[in-house]
């Protein structure tokens, strides 16, 4: 379904190359005071061609507010928002029409819908993302209220892997690299390992990492609704995204229970968390302290290159992208990756609301 | 909530000490006759006290069927049951009372409600996860009516992994294994691996591997109910879980787009992926290719070992685990992933009968 | 489905023959102190046998409160709960194996799931009602904490109507009645029509009217969740209910704005209707005032006099009830639209917390 | 909550001032050919200024559908819409920026929300139902498919009833009155009764019957999902609507179960029901007759009179409505009671293709 959240609710629509994108956002409370211009910029650092790194398409990404909204406060009406897709360039999509394009969702629509828009994905584009970055910049302002930050970054572009934890960086310096990753001089590395992909017409994935700071303990609805199975939900319904761990992960699967536990003290009426193997969150609740997890990225498979494939009446061909394509989107799934985080922490702090009478 | 999926939907309840845990099952579709002797099976595959490896708690987790079956057939309306809790030592848990145990939901839950059942867990004791066989059992049942069989094994204990990937294995070798291992060597050193930890007073964790086989094309809701978001957020609700990851997962991330990608060939009218980095599923829609993934368990934190920790009056203390309890959960989890597995495909099942008219 | 609610959320399950009925209490704020006297109390208002005008099936209906709840507190996780089926006459009910009963749910079941539980109705039993008096009571309890209190009462039965308003009784003297009708002389003449009706082998309907009193103003979610359509589809969800209608009702449906507007006044700070046609209700949102409706009931089609029906292979045939049946449900109905009332009110000053941030 | 239906699913959002109004349809089955020119015949019919009897304002109403078809056919993606807000006069509604209508949502919005758009009631405003018009709409020509047909007239303007049953009438008929009304000699004198009210500066309610035909028996989810339920909640949800009865409705409720039941015949293999005042739902399901119900509808109290009230700051005042009002809804109410049946028939007919294996 098109629908993410239960209180905080997300509903979108839209194809890659319709006349627009947009959704509905429900369940905003009242009374919230909107920095409209920041959330533009949640949508600028989205948006294509922001550098020699990203497609060269020219989206202008501006979001129309429908609803919801009076005199920029929140009046507890759903905000409703559209997102012209402002560049249709359909005929390039021309080729796709027939064509499956390998490791993409054409032939997968086309055996559930029995029919698809291929301009561009259609539905299954990752400009489908652009919607959620404006809920999510809607829920970042409101979580900011309450001392919430959120941010991500760039952990690793292929093989190049950041060799510090979060601790070590900064929201900041993340910004002021190009592919989002917050370590100068591996910065500099990924962006030669993008340039030789594309050079090559190839592509590369990653990982992003993303931290939680300043969510109040309390948040997280056992059994099913355990705060990293909705995280985990939001982070795998992102294009492209093949693994999510949190707090010490995969590579804390393999150490013994003494080196990974928690420990706690008490320190003036303040509960201490020695480490924080958990990620911040016990039992699917927040405990306090820093929520962070990785999310990784497969290379997507739009080359520059021949692959094999067929056609939808079931003919061997083959086919080679052209165009405009991120050789490595994984710098711009960075402020997807915020965006789905906030989303699920405003509307686990709202259900919260009803854990006592 | 304690609700999961959206067709077949699975509520449940009950504490670990309490009289009895439970749930009701809604949606099961009507008229298919079902082995009530094959479910009871899967919950003895989750039992304690199988053999050395796991608690010698003796649980016999009966289940009793409420409603819903009339002469052995569904009709439709939901299965209640119930699972007695026969051995209850709430007196063993007196410590628990006013301890947080470290790295467990003792601290989050009275964060959360400001009360919680401290008898060994209470609601979030692993125990919870024998409703999800029932539901999944049955889930099992249902699928195997379309030739679907899901299954799944462990395929890593602490550090020591299986070498070869899920086609080399079974399920029949699976049942064999002590751990839950069908390769015999890794499944020995494993289970020396879990003795040693156990000897120490420590505990390990390890990573489980499940198989989707026989799974239609089709299957999966985009945008947000994307197919391996459902399952991400099945996996990660089970207790231990740090990390999701399915089809080539997150090593496959750190490749390139040409390595990666599923390249496509018809053949007699048939559809050939050449390769499924994918893992069965694109564009969040199943394929029609097996679905794999795999699921990372921590080592549980409840140690032979002190360990530093506070009251809940705001005091420092220790902690150190008595009585009977797992060194190594992995191999219980095996038929609950498979169980999470089996009620996410039957539930996307069921929704993909309204995707044409 | 199954569940009814949003926040505060009842899943039942049960067959009128089945070994019991029961239902999880899901959302239920923790740290509330529970009268479980009081509780069953609810429950023995519902049940059967309670004078001459009701059957005299001895159903004991004793609910056992199996999780969820410690030392008498509410802990935040579900309530689940079964009440078992003491009374199994299952024989009586062969004749109904292959007969359909008119009115009854026997023929739509059938065609919709292909099977039926046909032993006093199975599912579509009335008896099922019980769990919604179980959480219907509990939610009472939570409001009382808030200063809510909801009553209702038998305002007709069959052309038997009380002339007053709700203004003129009391749940007190409503309890009173056998018939529970809170006016003494329109009680007398209503017991004397079902006698009659009963001495007929006939049934009667007639309509129960419930107050909410002490609501804040506020509850209520526009569009699709106003008040009264989420009170709507909680009293159209009992078994035999015809109608609903709220505040002036279908009567003001008659009359001139003019004469119906409910005007304001200010008194002191205070905000003043000077009449209350709204009933409660503006907008879809509560305004502090009562809250009145009146639902419905036919005169349920369980009779001592034959019938043309059909079996379940086509053929021609009569029917013609036997044993013990009320013949008149309107007095058991009055505590389980209290129930449902009280739920949905729950239910929304829960939601209602989540409006402003 | 601004979503209404389970798989066939409408979000909606917008104020009656805004920039616009509309919505998004989810779960839309794929391979649909729509008719875009029937669906804006629909939101022509809810348009005001469509008679001497309605309000003069004229709103365009033009739907803009934004996603979801392709060559005009469904693509199971969901269909975005938005319709503008053409007409805007905002500054017609400064007197309401402090000042609370009688009966209206506007106190009980600042209770709630404390915050409200005043211009034309903000998003309580029946504007808000032209999208339902859209969704139902679509959902007619999907039921056409199935030779469900849905068609509403009104019943009663005032004291003013027509004197049989639907059987006497027709859909044709209806359309042919200025007031909805299928009878020709009720009809003039609905009008007269309107034309009256409206120089006394007065309103008048009403009811609408409303006729499901062809509708396959089946559909309907016990226990709380109710067919029943579902369309009492979709009617309960529209604006000023007071009451909801279905079937033999609430006249029914004051007979005698001989009376009523539906008995039955088998005749070369077809069932027969003798009657139907069952309305066509047994035991919440559908049996295969026609369904029908009816829908009282309060006189709005936007009256050209003086009316008591208060403002924002708790002072005495009076108000007086200014500009294009109807003097009566129920007329436009018509096509938006069959918009709401249509979506509500369609989410069940989908929903049961999960009934059974």
């Amino acid at each position: 379904m098109n629908s993410f959240g239960q209180i905080y609710r997300l509903t979108t629509f839209g194809e890659s190359h319709g006349i627009a994108i947009g959704g509905i956002i429900d369940g905003v409370p009242a009374g919230v005071c909107l920095d409209l211009e920041a959330l533009q910029q949640e949508l600028n650092r989205r948006r294509p061609g922001q550098s020699a790194m990203t497609t060269q398409r020219r989206e202008a990404d501006i979001v129309e507010l429908l609803s919801g909204i009076m005199d920029g406060v929140t009046t507890g009406t759903p905000i409703g928002f559209i997102i012209r897709n402002s560049d249709q360039h359909s005929n390039d999509y021309e080729e796709m029409r027939h064509k499956y394009r390998p490791s993409h969702a054409d032939y997968t629509y086309d055996v559930k819908y029995g029919v698809r828009d291929h301009r561009g994905g259609g539905r299954s584009s990752a400009r489908e993302t652009t919607t959620r970055i404006v809920a999510g910049g809607i829920a970042k302002q409101l979580l900011a209220k309450y001392g919430i930050k959120i941010w991500a970054y760039t952990s690793a572009i292929g093989e190049t892997d950041t060799p510090s934890d979060y601790h070590n960086y900064s929201a900041e310096a993340t910004e002021q690299s190009t592919v989002r990753c917050p370590d100068p001089i591996i910065s500099a590395r990924m962006e030669q390992a993008i340039t030789e992909a594309k050079s090559e017409g190839d592509t590369l994935g990653g990982t992003v990492t993303c931290i939680i700071n300043g969510c109040p303990a309390g948040l997280g609805e056992p059994v099913y609704g355990k705060l990293q199975a909705a995280l985990a939900a939001a982070m795998m319904s992102i294009n492209a995204a093949k693994s999510f761990e949190y707090g010490m992960g995969s590579e804390g699967c393999r150490r013994k229970g003494s080196e990974v536990a928690d420990q706690m003290r008490a320190d003036d009426g303040k509960t201490i968390f020695m480490t924080n193997n958990s990620g911040g969150i016990q039992g699917g609740i927040s405990n306090g302290e820093d929520i962070y997890f990785k999310v990784g990225f497969k290379p997507v498979a739009t080359l520059m290159k021949k692959l094999l494939t067929i056609t939808d009446s079931g003919d061997n061909t083959t086919i080679e992208a052209r165009g405009r394509h991120d050789a490595c989107v994984v710098p711009r799934a960075v402020p997807v990756v915020e965006a789905m985080a906030a989303m699920v922490i405003l509307d686990y702090l709202l259900l919260n609301r009803t854990a006592r009478l």
